[in-house]
């Protein structure tokens, strides 16, 4: 299924071919993709470089963990995200190893960390899908997760089904338009909510 | 300057060519490219869909801006960061526009979007260098930035000019090992802090 951005201004097929499918195949993730997926996640920029991300991680190749991640997700995400072959959450800690402070920079850091995994596993012909719907008291639980970190979002992570795999509702939103902003309600320059100079009106 | 990070497992080009370099040329960012960057924040993926990202770009094609721009960098970064020839101030929504509810994961959407960012500007020879240290309440001040949107970092964007421009001990850092966490310490599986099964141990 292409459903590559429509861009005002051209930008990398990795950035521009992302999107956020539900119909995940059941095809297993590669090891050795898994990996590099995780390693690009590593290598992210972070505030001190602190690299506050931790991440769970659960594959079907291990149903008794993956059931435990499933049972994690809440309703909406579990109808399609189940059928994802691995299951992630992404978690921060939330004051800094070095310094006696909290990291304001701790969920920003890890979005950076996200978004190389995401690169990585577009190139690798997998797909993400990130969800803000899940059970965090029950991850924290049944994963025994410390006081100091914070459990952030989930990803399905894995390669692309079949839209016909989806109950009725969710084929739609799969086919949906994409929409953004334009450029001119998001880049100022002068002061705040005045468009900057360089982005042309008729490509904003 | 090459500053390859030394993975373990192969990752893109771009990920692994990525660094945050202090010593930016003066030479301007020319404006497709800079548009190009700005485009790929755009089309990051974001919680709802609500885009929480508001950028405000500075460029020293127009000098009394660039000049408020970097009046809005702490000393620390000062130093180097005025070399740049473009500075961006990234912000985010804190609650949802179409839910009367605050966006938990703003900070990290706003992190995804830099990541693609990011990636945009490594493709295009460019490179980013994120700041902590900029005057929060002076930014906000001077950008008549909403109480409903929050300052979160700053960016210095540019191309690399030569090591030889910083300070002594700028240079030192310039050129100092490129350091990360094993796998096995931001990885897990079935509980917290014990590294999952799919990790080699001497490819951590």
């Amino acid at each position: 299924m292409n459903r590559t951005a429509q861009t005002h201004h051209p930008i990398h097929t990795l950035l521009k071919d992302r999107w956020s499918p539900r119909a995940f195949s059941d095809r297993p993730v590669e090891q050795e993709k898994l990996l590099a997926v995780l390693e690009a996640a590593r290598w992210s920029a972070s505030a001190m470089n602190e690299q506050p991300w931790r991440f769970i991680v659960a594959t079907k190749d291990n149903p008794a963990e993956f059931e435990k991640a499933v049972s994690c997700l809440k309703e909406g995400n579990l109808r399609w995200a189940k059928d994802a072959p691995v299951l992630i959450f992404t978690t921060v800690k939330k004051s800094y190893t070095k310094f006696d402070r909290p990291n304001r920079t701790a969920f920003y850091d890890l979005g950076l960390a996200v978004s190389n995994l995401t690169v990585q596993a577009t190139e690798l012909g997998l797909h993400t899908h990130q969800m803000g719907g899940i059970e965090f008291d029950k991850i924290r639980e049944v994963y025994h997760i410390p006081e100091d970190y914070e459990v952030v979002t989930g990803i399905a992570l894995g390669y692309y089904g079949h839209i016909e795999q989806l109950p009725d509702d969710l084929q739609e939103r799969e086919k949906g338009p994409r929409v953004r902003k334009p450029l001119s309600e998001i880049i100022f320059a002068e002061t705040w909510a005045e468009p900057a100079s360089f982005v042309p009106q008729n490509k904003a």
